[in-house]
């Protein structure tokens, strides 16, 4: 595999890591996302210190509207997260 | 680094490396496209038989018309390429 396949692959065993734990396993109930920002991205979420950041997020994530984060949902928010860490890099 | 992190690092490290080769170093030209295609994403010009596949790609992903792929714009490409590998192997 190449670096980039490596990486695409490293994001779809994080998302089935987490969204496989309970309820359905294509999809990331609050509690999954929860864990997944905690142990995936502990910078995020010390960012923000509102508690509620993590209903926040998964309301902003959640494009069609089913309370849960599935994987194209998902992507999009990595993908977002990724630019803005490039943009932060090149500055 | 979590697996997450280590993740979005490699991508945003892949891209340097082809778009530093020439001519603007944010952008992949089309030579830095074709270079980066051809060694990290081997199995995706393979199926597409049409010689103008690069030209297409860089027309597709191009959404500000400069001529060049910037980061933003591959990000969006490796978003919908993960999508599209993860709903496979779903299958």
């Amino acid at each position: 595999m190449t670096e980039l396949e490596t990486a695409m692959g490293m994001i779809i065993d994080v998302f089935a890591r987490y969204s496989g734990a309970e309820g359905n396993k294509q999809s990331l109930t609050k509690g999954e996302l929860k864990a997944l920002m905690e142990k995936e991205l502990p910078g995020f979420l010390q960012s923000g210190r509102d508690k509620d950041t993590v209903d926040k997020l998964l309301k902003d994530l959640d494009a069609n509207g089913d309370a849960e984060v599935d994987f194209n949902e998902f992507i999009v928010f990595v993908a977002a997260l990724t630019s803005a860490c490039h943009k932060y890099f090149q500055a």
